[in-house]
């Protein structure tokens, strides 16, 4: 039977800030993506996601980012690759010891925003998120786009890479992600979702923006946390592949 | 033969700002509090740190703190058990994890300024931080003051606590620290502190700031690493120590 | 004729997080109380509240606070005098600027929070709040508790200050606010609020949460930003003051 | 009378991490650029900086930057356009308040590491620098390289640009700087920095690395206050100059 695993970032909240419907998501999701302090994430949210992830049995990742609150991860910081490095061991290693004090195991490193999209075209950053999570804990699974630099750079760490597409974003023709300041890159109606999430799993395949049918590779599928219908996608998208016989698991 | 430990705060520098002879005082010291991040030590500095206390068989301590860079941990604040248990959890599960990195061990927690202060006399706050710690590794050595309520708090959730006296702080008669705004509270002149650290570790015994005797235990003796005398007034403890019989080794 | 001031807290987003319902409220109330950076903030949020209430000829005021953004400027901090006067005078030039650059003129401060509750009770945190007003500009009106160390300070200062009291917080017997910590302390019920106010402002009185009659003197009236029922609120309270004959309208 | 200005970053000690010797170069320099709160200065080291700045009738400008604590502002972050004019009215508008408390005046504004490198050669950062500068106040000086981006857009914006050059820091023979990274681009030999000064300040001429002769335009002349040799430095130019009988001024 095929499978896929369904992820989505939580633990996005901040101090007297809400963001996500994490304790409703957990009960749809395989995998989340705990935020560590960088982005968003203060340690009462992590830990309380942390606590409702284990009681759920899904699996939990480290979601590190640039250091920007004030910009949530999604500006570009040209970070030389040794802090990079250990900014992304700190963040890392912070939510994996609140994992283990709950008697979880951490299982994946996802990086978050501007960092998850620098590392998959620079190589020089790749390589510093993959050694810092390969210096931790070379078991540990990372999260990445298909054919990035990051995926690459992880495999040749030693760490075994989880490939990851989008439910909920619009594709170009040429198989990378719709800008997010395009109206209409991210798909709010669950059905449109589910559909693109159906032909991911089922035939590595969606629709881009302009119709051209794109090929893609996926083990692992993304709904944002901070999408509006976040709950309603990830169930729609949930009962979609569950229907059409796929199961929907952790990857570890 | 009787031994004691020497501890020093470390890690303190962030970013572009130097603070400490780290280097040169790991050469001399046994035991290194390393700053989590929340008072000082951005994640380049810490895991240098890490490394060069691995080298030098340094044993490593986390020294967590409240969320306060620009008051660099020394103004006291009002959180609640939960937030700061969840606090000191994240801070030394990031230094843990580093240490971890570098094939070393995390041996001790060391609570840093104004949260050192609060938990030795507020029962709820040193419970919450002894929490913190059992949770991540019950095995993990305390320092704290002998007979405050962080002491206490420890011990009751199976913690075993180092106690710890200043070689370079005056003493109220009373057995308290003077206060840091009182001029001389801090000793600069490495003889005078060598003195005060072998009446400790001879006899557990100083002179307080007017003479009069006061009774002190301890298993470290902590030197400042922010004082200005810092490497001077280590050394010299340290051979003082040694020259009378006194072996100046780690806890663990 | 009799008239009272509606006040509210407002820019209190940060970033991705959202916060208040700014520009409904701007409708509504006749003073702003614009969050400065330091409890929440961000320069874009600023501006744009500033902006929106320059158009609706909203009062502005600066909110200043303990640097806190993970607790939202509500977790007392115990800062030194001094460190405390230049922290609010930087958090007034900062939105005081920012209100020029955009052809308005700032009316007031009032502090936030943890800070808004020891200066009310605390001489020498008060007397470095008014003086950090007095040094920007003496004309700025302060918003302070009756009877207040802070209303003192003020007056001492040369500073006018506007009293305060609360539409949607419970009162005790005593005349205090009843602790956020008691459930019910926040008036979520639009008439029961309106009711408040009314007594406020018409008779100077209201009723504590077990109906003792509290005398309540004030020329301006808060109403919580963050509280889930807000407009509702702040419409209703206004609807019923007009009413009753009394001006609501801006003291400056 | 030739004369010409030498203005020095101030003000980028942080809590407790002190950096430069404000006092000693502010009995040298006749501007003063006042770091801002966002990649130093806590408010506090700003107010006192503006006081001796104010007693030694140096000229004050503000110094703002990326927010960016961790990485001292050298960091480049694409911020939005947007996003970065608010965030430069936000910081000069705290430091103008404090120069306004103490009775002075602002007098410019200098972009602080890789925001001042940014706005060189990008319009659009530039055009918002520029814009929120005028905003605020149209008659305030912005030192920027001369034919940068930078200067372009702050003319267009109806602003007077002070051309800036640099004593200590060495040139390509393109009449760019130096990478910091290469050994060597700082100048710390006092002698060196005042003939390469008194070069640009009498002829408009320095000698590139390798010895070619470079054109440089220069109204202010910049001497680095982290540079290890600062002070003698900045005396050293001065004395230089004014032997030349090159009046050493402010421009404001």
């Amino acid at each position: 039977m095929p499978a896929v695993d369904i992820n989505c970032d939580m633990a996005e909240s901040y101090g007297a800030w809400k963001l996500g419907a994490d304790e409703e998501l957990l009960d749809v999701v395989t995998s989340a993506n705990i935020a560590c302090g960088y982005h968003a994430g203060d340690p009462v949210t992590i830990e309380r996601t942390v606590r409702l992830a284990l009681e759920k049995g899904v699996a939990i990742g480290a979601h590190p980012s640039y250091p920007d609150l004030q910009g949530f991860g999604r500006r570009s910081m040209r970070l030389p690759a040794g802090e990079l490095r250990a900014a992304v061991l700190y963040q890392v290693s912070a939510v994996e010891g609140i994992v283990r004090a709950h008697g979880g195991t951490l299982s994946h490193v996802k990086p978050h925003g501007a960092l998850y999209n620098d590392a998959a075209t620079d190589a020089a950053l790749a390589a510093a998120v993959a050694e810092a999570v390969r210096s931790l804990n070379s078991g540990l699974l990372l999260y990445a786009l298909p054919d990035s630099k990051m995926a690459r750079a992880a495999r040749e760490a030693g760490i075994e890479v989880i490939e990851e597409a989008f439910a909920d974003r619009r594709y170009d023709p040429g198989g990378t992600l719709q800008s997010r300041s395009v109206p209409g890159s991210l798909i709010t109606e669950p059905k449109v979702a589910a559909t693109q999430a159906l032909g991911i799993a089922l035939h590595g395949r969606l629709s881009a923006h302009d119709g051209t049918p794109v090929s893609v590779r996926a083990q692992t599928l993304c709904v944002h946390g901070d999408n509006p219908a976040a709950v309603s996608i990830a169930r729609t998208v949930r009962e979609r592949l569950e229907s059409a016989g796929i199961e929907v698991r952790r990857r570890s």
